[in-house]
C-alpha cells in the first residue's frame, strides 16, 4: 500500500471542490464560509505512536498534528470533531487520561471540541479529529504560491522528532521522549507570520528535505537549502548528522516562501525556490549530494 | 466501555461551543457559519460490517449512516473528509472497490469530498467520516424542541436493518441481505419535510424504541406509540415480532414531532410526546407493556 498513490490513483478522481485543490494540499477550503478551512488527521496505536506512550501525550499529539496544518495555512484553529476507535481491552481509566490531554490541549489552542464519535475495536486504539481553521487573510495560503527567487524559511528547529523517537525506543532522556510524544510545533504567531508574508506554506511533518521538495513541485519549481542555515535541534557540521536531522519526521514546523526582500521575524532562512526543478543542497558554499532518502514516504 | 456514560463522563465537560448542544444532538452546528452542520461517524470491521460484507457495500454504508444524521436535521448533505485506516494484509483491488462503493454514494447524495487522511493499520478496517450540511431553515432541528401533545412521525419503514442483519449473519436472501449493507435512508425529500415541520427530529439508528425515548427525553416529554400504526418492514399482529422489528437498529429513517394540526406528507403518524415522561405503548387501543430491551444501546 503507497498511500500518496492510492489516494491520487483512487480518491482524488472522487474530489471536485476546488477548495480540495485535488487533495495535493493539507487542507480543505469549506466551500459554506470563504475563510474556513478544515483538515483530518488519523492516528494509530503502533503506527503514530508506540503502546507504550502514555495515553495523555497521544491525545496531545492528536491535537498538535492537526494544529500543524492549519497554522501552516495562515490560519486559526477553531472547533473540533473527535472519533475514537477505543480497544475493548484497555481500562477506562485510561480513556480518562486520553480526554484529559486532549482537553489540555484544547486549551492550550483555543479549539471548540464540537462533535465526534465513540466506538469499540479490537484492533489498536485509533483516532481522528477533524479541525476547522479561521483564515487570517481571506484565505489559506497554499503549497502552490511559490515562485523562483522566493526565500525559503523555517519555523523553530528540525531535528527534534527523529531525536525523539530514537529516545523513546531506547529509554532515553526523558526531555528527549517527550519531543517526540508531544511535539513542539509552530504556535498562533507562526500561523499570522504566514499570512502576512508566505506566498506557499506547509507543515513540515514528513522530514524538511522531503516536504521542501513538495512545496516546491507545488510551486512548479525547485529549490536550493544552503544547510549550515539550517536551524538544527543538535547542531553539527557532519553531513550524516546534518541528513539525519533533516530527513526525519515528526517535526511540525512551518516552511514557508516568501519574496525575496521580505523577512520573517522569528523564522529561519534556509534556501530559496529555484526556475529549474529538483533538489539542490550546498554547505558553506560547495555544493553536496543528497542522500537516498529524503523523509519518510508513507 | 459505555459509550454513553463515557461521552458525558469524559467528552461533554470538554465541549463549550453553543453549537455543539453538549454532544447531547447528532451534529454540530458550526460556529463559522449559523446554518452549517457536521457530523462524524465511525465505522470498524467486526463491528459496523461483517468482514464478509462486499466492501463497496462498506463505502456506501459510511456515507448513508452519516447522511441520515444530516438529513435528520433539515440540511442538504454538502462536503466529506474521510479517513480510512487500513489493513496492510488487504489488497489494492480491495481499495479500489471500497472508493467506488463511496464515489457512487457521494453522487446519490450530492456531496463534495474534499479531505481526509490514509494510514494503514495492523487491526480492522476502520472508516471516519466527517460529512456538513447546509441548513434549509436558519438553524437545524434538534431533538429537544418537541412540546406534549406534538406528533410523532416516522418516515419509510421499520424494522429492515435487523431482519437484513439476520439474513446477511444467515446467508438468507439476497435483496434482504443487501438492506443491511446499503439501509436505504430517509432521502433529502425528508430533508425538507423536517426543516418545513419539525419541531424536533432525529434518525432513527438504535431502534424505534429507544430512539423514541432519545427525543421524548430531550424534549423533557414522555411519549406514547400506537404500534397499529408503525409502518413495518413485515407486516404482524404478533407483539414479538413487531418488538422484535421495533427495537432493531440500522433503520436510519427520521423520526420527527410535529405540532398537532400539522400534515407531514409521506410520513407516517405514530404517536405523540406526553406531558409525564417514560414509554407508552398501546395496540389497537389496548395498553401494552414495553419489551426489557428497547434498542441497540452502545
Amino acid at each position: 500500500m503507497t498511500e500518496i498513490n492510492w489516494i491520487q490513483t483512487y480518491i482524488a478522481p472522487l474530489v471536485h471542490a476546488p477548495g480540495a485543490e485535488d487533495l495535493r494540499d493539507d487542507v480543505a477550503l469549506l466551500s459554506s464560509n470563504g475563510a474556513t478551512i478544515a483538515t483530518m488527521d488519523t492516528l494509530v496505536e503502533g503506527v503514530h505512536f508506540l503502546s507504550a506512550d502514555p495515553i495523555d501525550t497521544v491525545g496531545q499529539k492528536l491535537i498538535r498534528v492537526n494544529v500543524s496544518d492549519i497554522v501552516a495555512k495562515g490560519a486559526l484553529p477553531s472547533e473540533a470533531l473527535l472519533s475514537i476507535a477505543w480497544p475493548k481491552t484497555r481500562h477506562e481509566g485510561e480513556f480518562k487520561d486520553l480526554m484529559a490531554g486532549v482537553q489540555r490541549d484544547l486549551e492550550v489552542f483555543d479549539i471548540a471540541l464540537i462533535g465526534g464519535d465513540l466506538v469499540g475495536t479490537d484492533g489498536p486504539l485509533t483516532l481522528t479529529l477533524t479541525l476547522t481553521g479561521d483564515c487570517i487573510s481571506a484565505r489559506p495560503v497554499r503549497r502552490s504560491g511559490g515562485q523562483p527567487g522566493h526565500a525559503l524559511w523555517i519555523s523553530g528547529e528540525i531535528g527534534w522528532g527523529g531525536i525523539g523517537l530514537e529516545a523513546a525506543k531506547s529509554n532515553g532522556e526523558a526531555g528527549l521522549v517527550r519531543r517526540y510524544r508531544v511535539p513542539q510545533i509552530a504556535d498562533i504567531e507562526a500561523a499570522k507570520l504566514v499570512a502576512e508574508h508566505a506566498s506557499a506554506s506547509m507543515d513540515v511533518s514528513d522530514g524538511l528535505f522531503l516536504d521542501a521538495v513538495r512545496l516546491a513541485e507545488a510551486s512548479q519549481c525547485g529549490v536550493e537549502l544552503n544547510l549550515e542555515c539550517v536551524p538544527l535541534a543538535k547542531p553539527t557540521t557532519s553531513l550524516d548528522e546534518l541528513f539525519s536531522q533533516c530527513s526525519a519526521g515528526d517535526d511540525y514546523q512551518v516552511l514557508l516562501a516568501a519574496a525575496a526582500h521580505q523577512t520573517v521575524p522569528g523564522f529561519t532562512k534556509i534556501g530559496e525556490l529555484t526556475e529549474s526543478s529538483g533538489l539542490r543542497l550546498s554547505f558553506r558554499g560547495a555544493r553536496v549530494n543528497a542522500p537516498s532518502i529524503l523523509g519518510f514516504e508513507h
